[in-house]
Protein backbone atom coordinates (compact mmCIF):
# COMPACT_ATOMS: atom_id res chain seq x y z
CA UNK A 1 0.00 0.00 0.00
CA UNK A 2 0.80 3.77 -0.61
CA UNK A 3 1.10 6.98 1.54
CA UNK A 4 -0.11 9.80 0.84
CA UNK A 5 1.80 13.15 2.19
CA UNK A 6 0.70 16.51 2.31
CA UNK A 7 2.68 18.70 3.50
CA UNK A 8 5.38 21.94 2.83
CA UNK A 9 8.10 21.63 -0.33
CA UNK A 10 10.42 24.07 0.32
CA UNK A 11 14.00 25.78 -0.45
CA UNK A 12 15.75 25.52 2.98
CA UNK A 13 19.17 27.65 3.60
CA UNK A 14 20.79 26.56 6.50
CA UNK A 15 23.42 28.10 8.36
CA UNK A 16 25.76 26.40 11.46
CA UNK A 17 28.23 27.21 13.74
CA UNK A 18 29.85 24.81 10.98
CA UNK A 19 28.76 25.41 7.86
CA UNK A 20 26.48 27.66 5.45
CA UNK A 21 24.08 25.37 2.85
CA UNK A 22 21.76 27.55 0.44
CA UNK A 23 18.62 26.29 -0.91
CA UNK A 24 18.54 22.80 0.01
CA UNK A 25 15.48 20.41 -0.64
CA UNK A 26 13.00 21.01 2.71
CA UNK A 27 9.94 21.15 3.67
CA UNK A 28 8.00 19.00 5.61
CA UNK A 29 6.52 16.64 2.75
CA UNK A 30 10.13 16.50 1.15
CA UNK A 31 11.55 14.86 4.73
CA UNK A 32 8.88 12.62 5.32
CA UNK A 33 8.32 11.42 1.37
CA UNK A 34 11.90 10.64 1.19
CA UNK A 35 11.72 8.59 4.50
CA UNK A 36 8.41 6.95 4.05
CA UNK A 37 9.81 5.75 0.69
CA UNK A 38 12.38 3.41 2.37
CA UNK A 39 8.97 1.68 3.54
CA UNK A 40 6.54 2.53 0.16
CA UNK A 41 5.62 4.04 -2.37
CA UNK A 42 4.43 7.71 -1.48
CA UNK A 43 2.08 9.92 -3.26
CA UNK A 44 3.10 13.45 -2.59
CA UNK A 45 0.80 16.98 -2.59
CA UNK A 46 2.26 20.18 -2.35
CA UNK A 47 3.28 23.49 -4.60
CA UNK A 48 6.46 24.39 -6.11
CA UNK A 49 7.35 27.73 -7.98
CA UNK A 50 8.65 27.76 -11.39
CA UNK A 51 12.01 28.43 -9.85
CA UNK A 52 12.26 25.09 -8.20
CA UNK A 53 15.41 23.08 -9.12
CA UNK A 54 15.03 20.10 -11.55
CA UNK A 55 17.80 18.19 -10.00
CA UNK A 56 14.94 17.71 -6.65
CA UNK A 57 12.25 16.65 -9.05
CA UNK A 58 14.71 14.11 -10.36
CA UNK A 59 15.53 13.22 -6.63
CA UNK A 60 12.02 12.54 -5.66
CA UNK A 61 11.46 10.45 -8.44
CA UNK A 62 14.59 8.21 -7.57
CA UNK A 63 12.72 7.74 -4.51
CA UNK A 64 9.47 6.81 -6.34
CA UNK A 65 7.50 9.76 -4.78
CA UNK A 66 4.04 10.26 -7.24
CA UNK A 67 4.15 13.35 -8.02
CA UNK A 68 0.91 13.80 -10.04
CA UNK A 69 -0.13 15.84 -6.63
CA UNK A 70 2.87 18.25 -6.75
CA UNK A 71 1.73 21.49 -8.44
CA UNK A 72 3.87 23.60 -9.97
CA UNK A 73 2.54 27.34 -9.87
CA UNK A 74 4.08 30.58 -11.66
CA UNK A 75 6.20 32.54 -8.55
CA UNK A 76 8.73 31.50 -6.11
CA UNK A 77 9.04 28.41 -3.77
CA UNK A 78 9.09 28.74 -0.87
CA UNK A 79 12.02 29.51 0.97
CA UNK A 80 12.83 29.24 4.72
CA UNK A 81 16.51 30.27 5.96
CA UNK A 82 17.57 29.30 9.66
CA UNK A 83 20.44 29.26 12.11
CA UNK A 84 21.68 27.12 14.42
CA UNK A 85 23.67 28.01 17.40
CA UNK A 86 26.11 25.44 18.23
CA UNK A 87 24.40 22.76 20.59
CA UNK A 88 22.44 22.27 17.55
CA UNK A 89 19.13 22.59 19.40
CA UNK A 90 18.51 26.14 19.46
CA UNK A 91 17.43 27.43 15.71
CA UNK A 92 16.37 30.89 15.05
CA UNK A 93 14.39 31.43 11.71
CA UNK A 94 16.19 34.53 9.80
CA UNK A 95 13.76 35.25 6.87
CA UNK A 96 10.52 33.20 5.74
CA UNK A 97 9.18 33.79 2.01
CA UNK A 98 5.99 32.26 0.97
CA UNK A 99 6.48 32.36 -2.28
CA UNK A 100 3.59 30.06 -4.11
CA UNK A 101 2.70 28.49 -0.90
CA UNK A 102 0.64 31.59 0.11
CA UNK A 103 -2.19 30.66 -1.96
CA UNK A 104 -1.87 26.88 -1.66
CA UNK A 105 -4.98 25.03 -2.16
CA UNK A 106 -3.97 21.34 -1.87
CA UNK A 107 -6.01 19.35 -4.88
CA UNK A 108 -5.85 15.51 -5.01
CA UNK A 109 -5.77 13.93 -8.10
CA UNK A 110 -8.38 11.47 -8.50
CA UNK A 111 -5.74 8.24 -7.77
CA UNK A 112 -4.92 10.16 -4.70
CA UNK A 113 -8.61 9.88 -2.95
CA UNK A 114 -8.47 6.21 -2.00
CA UNK A 115 -5.16 6.05 -0.28
CA UNK A 116 -5.65 4.21 3.30
CA UNK A 117 -2.52 6.12 4.97
CA UNK A 118 -2.71 9.45 5.04
CA UNK A 119 -0.10 11.43 6.53
CA UNK A 120 -0.52 15.34 7.10
CA UNK A 121 2.64 16.77 7.39
CA UNK A 122 3.62 19.73 8.95
CA UNK A 123 1.46 22.94 7.66
CA UNK A 124 -1.40 25.21 8.18
CA UNK A 125 -4.50 23.03 10.00
CA UNK A 126 -7.37 24.60 7.75
CA UNK A 127 -5.00 22.93 4.58
CA UNK A 128 -4.62 19.67 6.36
CA UNK A 129 -8.41 19.50 7.31
CA UNK A 130 -9.05 20.40 3.54
CA UNK A 131 -6.79 17.73 1.90
CA UNK A 132 -8.51 15.19 4.64
CA UNK A 133 -12.32 16.51 2.91
CA UNK A 134 -11.08 15.35 -0.13
CA UNK A 135 -10.50 11.17 1.26
CA UNK A 136 -12.74 8.55 0.42
CA UNK A 137 -12.59 6.13 2.88
CA UNK A 138 -8.85 6.20 5.13
CA UNK A 139 -7.38 3.61 7.22
CA UNK A 140 -4.94 5.69 9.20
CA UNK A 141 -4.27 9.49 9.59
CA UNK A 142 -2.02 11.03 11.57
CA UNK A 143 -1.37 14.88 11.68
CA UNK A 144 2.08 16.75 12.69
CA UNK A 145 1.94 20.30 13.23
CA UNK A 146 4.23 23.37 14.87
CA UNK A 147 4.30 25.99 17.56
CA UNK A 148 3.13 28.52 14.55
CA UNK A 149 -0.26 26.83 14.31
CA UNK A 150 -0.72 26.84 18.12
CA UNK A 151 -0.09 30.40 18.17
CA UNK A 152 -2.21 31.99 14.74
CA UNK A 153 -4.18 28.98 14.02
CA UNK A 154 -5.20 27.12 17.33
CA UNK A 155 -9.29 26.66 16.20
CA UNK A 156 -8.06 24.86 13.39
CA UNK A 157 -6.38 22.63 14.74
CA UNK A 158 -8.85 21.99 17.03
CA UNK A 159 -11.15 20.91 14.66
CA UNK A 160 -8.57 19.26 12.69
CA UNK A 161 -7.52 17.12 15.76
CA UNK A 162 -11.10 15.73 15.92
CA UNK A 163 -11.18 13.89 12.50
CA UNK A 164 -7.38 12.55 12.72
CA UNK A 165 -6.37 9.19 14.07
CA UNK A 166 -2.86 9.86 14.85
CA UNK A 167 -1.20 13.26 16.19
CA UNK A 168 2.68 13.94 16.59
CA UNK A 169 4.07 17.06 18.41
CA UNK A 170 7.11 17.79 20.13
CA UNK A 171 7.34 18.24 23.52
CA UNK A 172 7.37 22.11 24.24
CA UNK A 173 4.51 21.94 21.92
CA UNK A 174 2.17 19.75 23.91
CA UNK A 175 3.34 21.82 26.94
CA UNK A 176 1.80 25.46 24.85
CA UNK A 177 -0.79 23.08 23.91
CA UNK A 178 -2.28 22.21 27.65
CA UNK A 179 -0.76 23.84 29.45
CA UNK A 180 0.38 20.77 31.08
CA UNK A 181 4.08 20.27 32.52
CA UNK A 182 3.64 16.60 33.07
CA UNK A 183 4.01 14.84 29.85
CA UNK A 184 1.67 12.10 30.72
CA UNK A 185 -0.90 14.24 32.01
CA UNK A 186 -0.98 16.34 28.50
CA UNK A 187 -1.06 13.40 26.63
CA UNK A 188 -4.43 12.62 28.83
CA UNK A 189 -5.31 16.15 27.62
CA UNK A 190 -4.60 15.62 24.14
CA UNK A 191 -6.25 12.15 24.03
CA UNK A 192 -9.54 14.40 24.42
CA UNK A 193 -9.10 16.71 21.99
CA UNK A 194 -9.51 13.56 19.37
CA UNK A 195 -6.86 11.36 18.42
CA UNK A 196 -6.35 7.91 19.53
CA UNK A 197 -2.46 7.45 19.00
CA UNK A 198 -0.86 10.68 20.47
CA UNK A 199 3.40 11.05 20.15
CA UNK A 200 5.57 13.75 21.36
CA UNK A 201 8.69 13.67 20.21
CA UNK A 202 11.53 15.05 22.55
CA UNK A 203 14.29 15.24 20.23
CA UNK A 204 17.43 13.36 21.02
CA UNK A 205 15.65 11.60 24.38
CA UNK A 206 13.33 10.08 21.89
CA UNK A 207 9.31 10.06 21.77
CA UNK A 208 6.89 8.77 23.86
CA UNK A 209 3.38 7.19 22.36
CA UNK A 210 0.03 6.80 24.11
CA UNK A 211 -3.30 5.06 23.49
CA UNK A 212 -6.25 6.11 24.53
CA UNK A 213 -6.55 3.00 26.58
CA UNK A 214 -3.63 4.30 28.29
CA UNK A 215 -0.66 2.35 26.29
CA UNK A 216 2.53 3.51 26.56
CA UNK A 217 5.93 2.91 24.69
CA UNK A 218 9.00 4.73 25.32
CA UNK A 219 10.67 5.28 21.96
CA UNK A 220 14.79 5.72 22.42
CA UNK A 221 16.53 7.75 19.72
CA UNK A 222 19.44 6.65 18.00
CA UNK A 223 22.59 8.17 19.58
CA UNK A 224 24.81 10.46 17.41
CA UNK A 225 28.76 11.29 17.76
CA UNK A 226 27.53 14.02 15.66
CA UNK A 227 24.64 15.81 14.86
CA UNK A 228 25.11 17.61 11.34
CA UNK A 229 21.82 19.48 10.89
CA UNK A 230 18.72 18.41 12.74
CA UNK A 231 15.92 20.17 10.42
CA UNK A 232 13.29 17.68 9.10
CA UNK A 233 14.11 15.08 11.81
CA UNK A 234 10.69 14.98 13.18
CA UNK A 235 9.41 15.02 9.54
CA UNK A 236 11.48 12.07 8.62
CA UNK A 237 10.74 10.66 11.73
CA UNK A 238 6.47 10.59 11.05
CA UNK A 239 7.35 9.71 7.76
CA UNK A 240 9.35 6.95 7.82
CA UNK A 241 7.01 5.79 10.84
CA UNK A 242 3.94 5.92 8.52
CA UNK A 243 6.12 4.26 5.56
CA UNK A 244 6.34 1.63 7.34
CA UNK A 245 2.91 0.94 8.65
CA UNK A 246 1.34 0.99 5.16
CA UNK A 247 3.17 -1.95 4.11
CA UNK A 248 3.07 -3.76 7.71
CA UNK A 249 0.91 -6.88 8.12
CA UNK A 250 -1.70 -7.14 11.36
CA UNK A 251 -3.05 -4.45 13.67
CA UNK A 252 -2.01 -1.05 14.15
CA UNK A 253 -1.57 -1.78 18.03
CA UNK A 254 0.78 -4.17 17.00
CA UNK A 255 2.87 -2.21 14.55
CA UNK A 256 3.07 1.03 15.71
CA UNK A 257 5.80 0.74 17.86
CA UNK A 258 8.00 -0.58 15.28
CA UNK A 259 7.18 2.08 13.08
CA UNK A 260 7.96 4.56 15.71
CA UNK A 261 11.43 2.62 15.57
CA UNK A 262 12.19 2.45 11.95
CA UNK A 263 11.19 6.23 12.25
CA UNK A 264 13.57 7.52 14.72
CA UNK A 265 16.14 5.35 12.54
CA UNK A 266 15.55 7.53 9.59
CA UNK A 267 15.27 10.78 12.00
CA UNK A 268 19.03 9.84 12.81
CA UNK A 269 20.33 9.80 9.38
CA UNK A 270 18.60 12.62 8.49
CA UNK A 271 20.54 14.33 11.83
CA UNK A 272 23.99 13.18 9.72
CA UNK A 273 23.69 15.50 7.10
CA UNK A 274 22.48 18.86 5.59
CA UNK A 275 18.31 18.88 4.52
CA UNK A 276 18.38 15.57 2.76
CA UNK A 277 22.00 14.97 1.61
CA UNK A 278 22.36 11.62 4.15
CA UNK A 279 18.89 10.25 4.11
CA UNK A 280 18.98 10.47 0.30
CA UNK A 281 21.94 8.03 0.03
CA UNK A 282 20.94 5.42 2.77
CA UNK A 283 19.91 2.31 1.66
CA UNK A 284 16.80 0.09 3.32
CA UNK A 285 19.87 -2.07 4.51
CA UNK A 286 21.23 0.50 6.55
CA UNK A 287 17.82 1.12 7.73
CA UNK A 288 17.60 -2.39 9.00
CA UNK A 289 21.07 -2.45 10.56
CA UNK A 290 20.17 0.18 12.66
CA UNK A 291 17.19 -1.17 13.81
CA UNK A 292 18.74 -3.82 15.25
CA UNK A 293 21.30 -2.02 17.02
CA UNK A 294 18.62 -0.01 18.31
CA UNK A 295 17.05 -3.32 19.65
CA UNK A 296 20.17 -4.33 21.41
CA UNK A 297 20.76 -0.80 22.60
CA UNK A 298 17.77 -1.19 24.71
CA UNK A 299 17.57 -4.81 25.86
CA UNK A 300 17.56 -5.61 29.29
CA UNK B 1 26.67 -10.51 49.20
CA UNK B 2 26.39 -7.24 51.50
CA UNK B 3 27.11 -3.62 49.30
CA UNK B 4 29.51 -1.04 51.54
CA UNK B 5 28.28 2.64 51.13
CA UNK B 6 30.21 5.34 51.77
CA UNK B 7 28.76 8.72 51.09
CA UNK B 8 27.03 11.96 53.05
CA UNK B 9 24.72 11.31 55.59
CA UNK B 10 22.44 14.87 56.19
CA UNK B 11 19.75 16.51 57.03
CA UNK B 12 17.44 18.08 53.82
CA UNK B 13 15.04 21.07 53.92
CA UNK B 14 13.57 20.96 51.14
CA UNK B 15 11.36 23.96 49.64
CA UNK B 16 9.25 23.45 46.76
CA UNK B 17 6.47 25.24 44.86
CA UNK B 18 4.49 23.24 47.32
CA UNK B 19 5.40 22.43 50.27
CA UNK B 20 8.07 23.08 52.46
CA UNK B 21 10.10 19.74 54.44
CA UNK B 22 12.57 20.69 57.52
CA UNK B 23 15.21 18.25 58.63
CA UNK B 24 14.43 15.21 56.59
CA UNK B 25 16.96 12.16 56.35
CA UNK B 26 18.92 12.84 53.09
CA UNK B 27 22.37 12.87 51.86
CA UNK B 28 24.18 10.53 48.93
CA UNK B 29 24.44 7.88 51.39
CA UNK B 30 21.28 7.29 52.50
CA UNK B 31 19.49 7.53 49.74
CA UNK B 32 21.89 4.77 48.35
CA UNK B 33 21.49 2.76 51.31
CA UNK B 34 18.06 2.75 51.50
CA UNK B 35 17.86 1.82 47.69
CA UNK B 36 20.45 -0.64 47.88
CA UNK B 37 18.84 -2.37 50.75
CA UNK B 38 15.66 -3.94 48.88
CA UNK B 39 18.35 -6.27 47.23
CA UNK B 40 21.42 -6.77 49.79
CA UNK B 41 22.34 -6.14 53.32
CA UNK B 42 23.93 -2.43 53.29
CA UNK B 43 27.71 -1.80 55.41
CA UNK B 44 27.42 2.15 55.82
CA UNK B 45 29.97 4.31 56.36
CA UNK B 46 29.21 8.03 57.13
CA UNK B 47 29.20 10.59 59.86
CA UNK B 48 26.11 12.28 61.76
CA UNK B 49 26.17 14.92 64.67
CA UNK B 50 24.48 13.97 68.23
CA UNK B 51 21.50 15.97 66.67
CA UNK B 52 20.90 13.25 64.55
CA UNK B 53 17.27 12.38 65.21
CA UNK B 54 16.79 8.88 66.48
CA UNK B 55 14.23 8.14 64.31
CA UNK B 56 16.68 8.17 60.99
CA UNK B 57 18.78 5.43 63.21
CA UNK B 58 15.81 3.15 63.61
CA UNK B 59 15.01 3.86 60.16
CA UNK B 60 18.13 2.82 59.19
CA UNK B 61 18.32 -0.58 61.16
CA UNK B 62 14.23 -1.02 59.71
CA UNK B 63 16.31 -1.50 56.14
CA UNK B 64 18.76 -3.95 57.96
CA UNK B 65 21.61 -1.22 57.28
CA UNK B 66 24.25 -2.14 59.37
CA UNK B 67 25.35 0.75 61.34
CA UNK B 68 28.97 -0.09 62.51
CA UNK B 69 30.54 2.32 59.81
CA UNK B 70 28.37 5.42 61.59
CA UNK B 71 29.94 7.45 63.14
CA UNK B 72 28.32 9.39 65.84
CA UNK B 73 30.53 12.78 66.73
CA UNK B 74 30.05 15.69 68.92
CA UNK B 75 28.04 18.38 66.81
CA UNK B 76 25.80 18.97 64.05
CA UNK B 77 24.58 16.67 61.51
CA UNK B 78 25.25 18.00 57.91
CA UNK B 79 22.42 20.17 56.83
CA UNK B 80 21.59 21.25 53.38
CA UNK B 81 18.37 23.22 52.18
CA UNK B 82 17.49 24.21 49.06
CA UNK B 83 14.72 25.10 46.63
CA UNK B 84 13.11 23.90 43.35
CA UNK B 85 11.60 25.50 40.74
CA UNK B 86 8.25 25.21 39.77
CA UNK B 87 8.96 22.43 36.93
CA UNK B 88 11.26 20.33 39.27
CA UNK B 89 14.36 20.55 37.02
CA UNK B 90 16.31 23.55 38.68
CA UNK B 91 17.11 23.63 42.25
CA UNK B 92 19.05 26.23 44.32
CA UNK B 93 20.88 25.06 47.48
CA UNK B 94 19.92 28.11 50.07
CA UNK B 95 22.23 26.95 52.88
CA UNK B 96 24.99 24.66 53.54
CA UNK B 97 26.00 23.72 57.33
CA UNK B 98 28.87 21.10 56.99
CA UNK B 99 28.79 20.21 60.90
CA UNK B 100 30.76 17.29 61.77
CA UNK B 101 30.95 16.25 57.85
CA UNK B 102 33.43 19.34 57.94
CA UNK B 103 36.27 16.76 59.92
CA UNK B 104 34.92 13.24 58.75
CA UNK B 105 37.50 10.85 58.20
CA UNK B 106 35.68 7.61 56.98
CA UNK B 107 37.14 4.58 58.65
CA UNK B 108 36.06 1.32 57.98
CA UNK B 109 35.65 -1.64 60.76
CA UNK B 110 37.31 -4.69 60.36
CA UNK B 111 33.97 -6.73 59.10
CA UNK B 112 33.92 -3.72 56.40
CA UNK B 113 37.30 -4.27 54.53
CA UNK B 114 36.37 -7.64 52.89
CA UNK B 115 33.46 -6.04 51.28
CA UNK B 116 33.05 -6.83 47.66
CA UNK B 117 30.58 -4.49 46.00
CA UNK B 118 31.27 -0.69 47.04
CA UNK B 119 30.00 2.08 46.01
CA UNK B 120 31.72 5.55 46.83
CA UNK B 121 28.43 8.02 46.81
CA UNK B 122 29.11 11.38 46.14
CA UNK B 123 31.62 13.15 48.78
CA UNK B 124 34.46 14.60 48.39
CA UNK B 125 37.09 12.49 46.12
CA UNK B 126 40.05 12.12 48.35
CA UNK B 127 37.64 10.86 50.89
CA UNK B 128 36.44 8.24 48.49
CA UNK B 129 39.70 7.53 47.98
CA UNK B 130 40.70 7.02 51.52
CA UNK B 131 38.17 4.50 51.79
CA UNK B 132 39.22 2.42 49.04
CA UNK B 133 42.73 2.28 50.45
CA UNK B 134 41.07 0.61 53.59
CA UNK B 135 39.65 -2.40 51.20
CA UNK B 136 41.33 -5.41 50.60
CA UNK B 137 40.06 -6.96 47.43
CA UNK B 138 36.86 -5.21 46.33
CA UNK B 139 35.27 -6.61 43.41
CA UNK B 140 33.55 -3.81 41.85
CA UNK B 141 34.12 -0.33 43.39
CA UNK B 142 31.59 2.05 41.60
CA UNK B 143 32.13 6.10 42.04
CA UNK B 144 29.62 8.70 42.09
CA UNK B 145 30.12 12.49 42.04
CA UNK B 146 29.03 16.19 41.94
CA UNK B 147 29.69 19.43 39.95
CA UNK B 148 30.79 20.95 43.12
CA UNK B 149 34.65 18.50 43.00
CA UNK B 150 34.44 18.96 39.35
CA UNK B 151 35.23 22.78 40.35
CA UNK B 152 37.19 22.98 43.55
CA UNK B 153 38.98 18.76 43.72
CA UNK B 154 39.72 17.81 40.18
CA UNK B 155 42.75 16.89 40.76
CA UNK B 156 41.71 14.44 43.74
CA UNK B 157 38.71 13.39 41.43
CA UNK B 158 41.09 12.46 38.30
CA UNK B 159 43.20 10.56 40.94
CA UNK B 160 40.55 8.17 41.90
CA UNK B 161 39.27 7.81 38.59
CA UNK B 162 41.91 5.58 37.85
CA UNK B 163 41.32 3.34 41.13
CA UNK B 164 37.70 2.70 40.04
CA UNK B 165 35.90 0.05 37.94
CA UNK B 166 32.39 1.96 37.13
CA UNK B 167 32.23 5.99 36.94
CA UNK B 168 28.78 7.80 37.43
CA UNK B 169 27.64 11.36 36.56
CA UNK B 170 25.10 13.39 35.20
CA UNK B 171 24.61 15.35 31.54
CA UNK B 172 26.30 18.23 32.61
CA UNK B 173 29.17 16.85 35.03
CA UNK B 174 30.30 14.81 31.67
CA UNK B 175 30.21 17.98 29.21
CA UNK B 176 31.88 20.03 32.26
CA UNK B 177 34.79 16.92 32.83
CA UNK B 178 35.33 16.51 29.18
CA UNK B 179 34.26 19.56 27.72
CA UNK B 180 32.81 17.93 25.12
CA UNK B 181 28.94 18.24 23.99
CA UNK B 182 28.31 15.02 22.40
CA UNK B 183 27.28 12.40 25.28
CA UNK B 184 28.91 9.02 23.34
CA UNK B 185 32.32 11.42 22.41
CA UNK B 186 32.58 12.45 26.13
CA UNK B 187 32.03 8.52 27.46
CA UNK B 188 35.14 8.20 25.26
CA UNK B 189 36.88 10.93 26.92
CA UNK B 190 35.61 9.51 30.56
CA UNK B 191 37.20 5.78 29.45
CA UNK B 192 39.85 7.08 29.15
CA UNK B 193 40.74 8.62 32.88
CA UNK B 194 40.18 5.08 33.85
CA UNK B 195 36.74 3.79 34.91
CA UNK B 196 35.61 0.81 32.21
CA UNK B 197 32.22 1.08 33.12
CA UNK B 198 30.96 4.72 32.66
CA UNK B 199 27.16 5.72 33.08
CA UNK B 200 26.06 9.51 32.67
CA UNK B 201 22.13 10.15 34.22
CA UNK B 202 20.30 12.40 32.50
CA UNK B 203 17.59 12.10 34.66
CA UNK B 204 13.77 12.23 33.42
CA UNK B 205 15.48 11.14 30.23
CA UNK B 206 17.06 8.15 31.71
CA UNK B 207 20.73 7.00 31.46
CA UNK B 208 23.41 5.83 29.25
CA UNK B 209 25.71 3.23 29.92
CA UNK B 210 29.21 2.86 28.18
CA UNK B 211 31.29 -0.09 28.96
CA UNK B 212 35.59 0.35 27.10
CA UNK B 213 34.61 -1.82 24.30
CA UNK B 214 32.59 -0.08 23.18
CA UNK B 215 29.35 -1.35 24.57
CA UNK B 216 26.04 0.86 24.84
CA UNK B 217 23.18 0.66 26.50
CA UNK B 218 20.22 3.07 26.60
CA UNK B 219 18.28 2.52 30.15
CA UNK B 220 14.90 4.51 30.21
CA UNK B 221 13.62 6.74 33.08
CA UNK B 222 9.99 5.29 34.75
CA UNK B 223 7.48 7.82 33.36
CA UNK B 224 5.74 9.84 36.47
CA UNK B 225 2.97 11.68 37.04
CA UNK B 226 3.74 13.80 39.44
CA UNK B 227 7.47 14.84 40.66
CA UNK B 228 7.42 15.41 44.55
CA UNK B 229 10.61 15.71 45.11
CA UNK B 230 13.66 14.45 42.96
CA UNK B 231 16.22 15.00 45.36
CA UNK B 232 18.60 11.73 46.55
CA UNK B 233 16.74 10.09 42.65
CA UNK B 234 21.08 9.82 41.63
CA UNK B 235 21.61 8.22 44.54
CA UNK B 236 19.25 5.98 44.35
CA UNK B 237 19.61 4.99 40.72
CA UNK B 238 23.47 3.81 41.95
CA UNK B 239 22.03 2.37 45.40
CA UNK B 240 19.69 0.18 43.94
CA UNK B 241 22.05 -0.63 41.06
CA UNK B 242 24.71 -1.31 43.17
CA UNK B 243 22.40 -3.49 45.50
CA UNK B 244 21.11 -5.66 42.71
CA UNK B 245 24.35 -6.29 41.22
CA UNK B 246 25.92 -7.50 45.06
CA UNK B 247 23.73 -10.55 44.91
CA UNK B 248 23.12 -11.42 40.79
CA UNK B 249 24.41 -14.44 39.92
CA UNK B 250 26.68 -14.32 36.56
CA UNK B 251 28.80 -11.65 34.99
CA UNK B 252 28.47 -8.02 35.35
CA UNK B 253 28.67 -7.67 31.79
CA UNK B 254 25.31 -9.98 31.95
CA UNK B 255 23.71 -8.13 35.07
CA UNK B 256 24.60 -4.39 34.77
CA UNK B 257 21.34 -3.47 32.40
CA UNK B 258 19.05 -4.92 34.60
CA UNK B 259 20.89 -3.22 37.38
CA UNK B 260 20.22 0.05 36.03
CA UNK B 261 16.80 -0.80 35.34
CA UNK B 262 16.00 -1.25 38.96
CA UNK B 263 18.18 1.57 39.79
CA UNK B 264 15.73 3.51 37.63
CA UNK B 265 13.06 1.88 39.32
CA UNK B 266 14.06 2.95 42.59
CA UNK B 267 15.13 6.38 41.72
CA UNK B 268 11.31 6.80 40.26
CA UNK B 269 9.92 5.89 43.81
CA UNK B 270 12.10 8.31 45.80
CA UNK B 271 11.20 11.24 43.11
CA UNK B 272 7.11 10.56 44.40
CA UNK B 273 7.45 11.49 47.82
CA UNK B 274 9.79 14.12 49.81
CA UNK B 275 13.31 12.93 50.96
CA UNK B 276 12.85 8.95 51.53
CA UNK B 277 9.34 9.34 52.63
CA UNK B 278 7.74 7.32 49.38
CA UNK B 279 11.21 5.09 49.07
CA UNK B 280 11.08 3.91 53.01
CA UNK B 281 7.27 2.86 52.20
CA UNK B 282 7.86 0.41 48.91
CA UNK B 283 8.50 -2.90 49.04
CA UNK B 284 10.56 -5.65 46.53
CA UNK B 285 7.16 -6.57 45.28
CA UNK B 286 6.47 -3.08 44.00
CA UNK B 287 10.01 -2.81 42.37
CA UNK B 288 9.57 -5.92 40.38
CA UNK B 289 6.23 -5.26 39.32
CA UNK B 290 7.98 -1.63 38.12
CA UNK B 291 10.58 -3.18 36.44
CA UNK B 292 8.56 -5.43 34.43
CA UNK B 293 6.52 -2.43 33.44
CA UNK B 294 9.42 -0.80 31.92
CA UNK B 295 10.08 -3.92 29.85
CA UNK B 296 6.95 -3.83 28.44
CA UNK B 297 6.86 0.27 28.07
CA UNK B 298 10.11 -0.29 25.74
CA UNK B 299 9.85 -3.77 23.95
CA UNK B 300 9.39 -2.99 20.40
Amino acid sequence: MSVLIVGSTALDSIKTPKAENPRLLGGSASHAAVAASFFAPVKLVGVVGQDFPKRYIELYRRHKVDLEGLQVLPGKTFHWSGEYEINMNNRRTLATELGVFETFNPRLPAAYQDSSFVLLANIAPSLQSHVLTQMRRPKFVVADTMDLWLNIALPDLLKLLKRVDGFVLNDSEARQLTKEDNLLTALKKIHKLGPKYVIIKKGEHGAILSTRNGGLFLSPAYPLHRVVDPTGAGDSFVGGMMGYLSTAKGSLDDNIRKGMIYGSVVASFCCEGFGLKFTTRITRRAIDDRFKELDKLTRF
